[in-house]
């Protein structure tokens, strides 16, 4: 049987082992959710074993569980290591969702649900990949798996769990499927991507809510406040102002931003996808360079005061924000982190009191393309998707990418089959059924040409 | 028997229908609480009734009804209008309150409860003082209550209600009970307040939630704008930029400002009580001159993106403000709120959109001192707290006020009993005892003076 056969005779099964995965909520960002990461661990070593692991087994860390299994097929063989997480980002605002973000169907030829494709429906690209291989008789490599439980929290257990089984996690390459693709009809392989820092901050003003009319322009409220320290950090050219910021940052080469310039893209498209009028980015640069190679600045989220239905007349105690900053490649997120927190207690002014709390961060990361195993998935993609994949940077993040080059010494392949309209982190996100085979197509090629 | 001997005698009855007031939650910015709105109405006719009425009524409006009642003693007696409202703010943070907001207690000599200052308790002190002054003989003048149930979201159906009623609403001097003195030791009336003009703001960046990773830097974040939006009204002097805001503001006149600093004002122990190490306002005047006499623009309430546990990296479609600014008088709340949303119109970059809802507004308000009413009250706060009061502009607002003196053509005088420690509008609001009885003691003698 081909490659090809064997997953289009398997197709329903392979839909039905994704879906038992969706339907546990894994949301590492919630303490209810807790028990669901053991549960939806558990099922992840079912699934491997199934599909040909030789053990698969649910491993503790100081956080959320890892899943780890392998089948060796000989010693002199080089191995593979694959990671994927099981956990995924919070459904909310859940009134947007047109069907449960955690019953997955089957619509329009695609399939809703929460980790329909970040990560579950990825992950399982990877796994069925490996089973078709087996069962196709191609597969020539020994395989790891590591899928960890809390990416979307920022990897708090994972540098940890590699640095304590260093031996167990021994590869000569890893295998992420975990990033997207320029779209449907123009694969891609991600050859970089950007850096994080996370603040929360929380200003302070006076010790209890005023009201606005016996207080109002006589005491500061922390609400104008923290909007005026958030204004502050960007200017109308789009710049980040902190100083030294752009330090460490490395201009896009000419010779880059000549092959950005080559990846299909129509601004119009873009906007009206996302349903703006204008764009708005770092001036000098265009959209592709500034969601990949340059750094930006985010509120994820702001809250304070009175938020609910109609109007109250408050001066508010306290003011919060979740903020972040992208990075490139070069600018170190610890130093980052400690230069935003000197900058914000020196801009605070004296009338209230801010707090910064770091929260997760990760570095940027460069995948040569001459690696043994980027040159095998360029040739296995290719195969899958009739064309061979371009090499792109993308602006997310994973920051264990480059902990896994710092602790175990490997370097990664990112083999990613998401695409921007499956809407990951977002209400419906969705997956494309073609792809999610083409995907799985893909990897058992992989297996075929990497010895 | 004295005025001093009624109260002292009837102390725990007049406890006792306060508190069977306050339990009624009669928050009017919850359309869950529309029921008590109802509920707390009819409470007020029953204790009106026993304490002198000789008919009171609820009285349907477009929103919430109000209570009306009257002592008529002669038609040849001058009138006194007395206005009050059964509306409390919402109680939120409710983790915040020390007792349950709706179940009064007394501790430390104080009344602890949602609305045992603003306005229940003052209210009440209205109608005690009325019932004392008619027990002891003194009531020479026929006395009408309008109390309504939709103060603190703004009044909008009184307007209507006393356009409709004008004739039975006809007085001399309307009174009302809901400002603050300048402390306990010195007592105080109101002669100017604040006006008020308060909007809603919605910023609409992309149709979706968007990953901070993938667009972050080359979409613009609502969160962001809004930000840079609310930080331009201000400027480094605490003034607002919006061109023409200040036009119709009267400069505060050397004589006024000589007085303000008469007041008693100690600015350390003002930011100690509110827990700030510095103050902040508008650049060229003091403290007590900003809070009454200058306008604020204060940011009520804020909320956009990712506000849940954890970190979640996104860069959201929508955030909100609720926004106020306080007005002085001859600033017109109406041409303030359409000169707002012009300013806003004009500043909204093309990336984003922005919808700008005004919510309620009200005119600030004088009051002469040479009103024989004002003559009566400042003689009657005289003799109950032993000491002239001083004649004060405070910063809140009660727009009914402006809308009494345009609609009925009535003057009134601000005879409020509030503390500024009573925490009105936040958590943990309270209500000396001793002044709620001398507050009592207070309207009693103004009967026993005003003919």
């Amino acid at each position: 049987m081909s490659v090809k056969s064997y997953i289009e005779s398997n197709k329903d099964r392979f839909l039905e082992e994704l879906f038992s995965l969706i339907r546990i909520p894994s949301i590492s960002a919630k303490h209810e959710n807790k028990p669901d990461m053991l549960t939806c661990a558990q099922r992840w070593t079912e699934v491997l074993l199934s599909s040909g692991a030789d053990k698969a087994e649910v491993m503790p860390t100081k956080g959320n569980p890892v899943v780890y299994a392998e089948k060796m097929v000989s010693p002199n063989a080089p191995t593979v290591l694959v990671y994927a997480h099981y956990d995924v980002m919070p459904a909310e605002p859940l009134e947007l969702w047109k069907s449960e973000p955690f019953e997955p169907v089957i619509r329009d030829g695609r399939i809703w649900a929460r980790g329909a494709d970040d990560d579950k429906g990825q992950g399982m690209i990877q796994v069925k990949g490996f089973e078709t291989a087996i069962k196709e008789g191609l597969l020539q490599c020994n395989v790891k798996f590591i899928f960890e439980g809390e990416e979307e929290i920022g990897s708090p257990s994972l540098e940890d769990f590699c640095r304590e089984h260093k031996e167990l996690l021994k590869a000569d390459v890893i295998l992420v499927s975990d990033t997207s693709m320029v779209s449907a009809e123009t694969p891609s392989l991600t050859t970089g991507l950007r850096g994080l820092a996370y603040w929360e901050i929380e200003v302070t003003g006076p010790n209890r809510d005023l009201h606005s009319g016996h207080f109002g322009g006589a005491v500061a409220n922390p609400i104008n406040v923290l909007c005026k320290l958030m204004a502050d950090i960007t200017d109308v050219d789009g710049r980040i102002t902190i100083p030294g910021f752009y330090d460490d940052v490395e201009d896009v080469s000419p010779a880059e931003r000549e092959m950005i310039a080559q990846i299909p893209f129509d601004e119009e498209k873009y906007k009206k996808a996302i349903g703006v009028d204008a764009l708005f980015g770092e001036k000098g640069y265009s959209t592709l360079e500034r969601n990949s190679c340059r750094p930006s600045f985010d509120i994820c989220g702001i809250w304070g005061g009175y938020t609910g239905e109609g109007s109250k007349t408050v001066l508010p105690s306290k003011a919060y924000a979740k903020v972040s900053t992208r990075l490139v490649p070069h600018q170190d997120h610890a130093k980052i982190s400690q230069m935003f927190e000197e900058y914000i207690a020196r801009v605070t002014p004296p009338y209230v009191k801010v707090k910064v709390t770091p929260s997760h961060g990760g570095q940027g990361y460069v995948c040569p393309i001459d690696l043994p195993a980027y040159q095998a998935a360029e040739k296995a993609v290719g195969i899958a998707f009739g064309k061979k994949p371009l090499a792109v940077r993308r602006g997310g993040s994973i920051p264990i990418i480059s902990t896994f080059e710092q602790v175990l010494g490997i370097k990664t392949v990112l083999m990613g089959f998401g695409l921007e309209q499956n809407a990951i982190h977002s209400p419906n996100e969705s997956q494309e059924l073609d792809i999610f085979f083409k995907g799985i197509e893909s990897v058992a090629e992989f297996y075929r040409l990497y010895k």
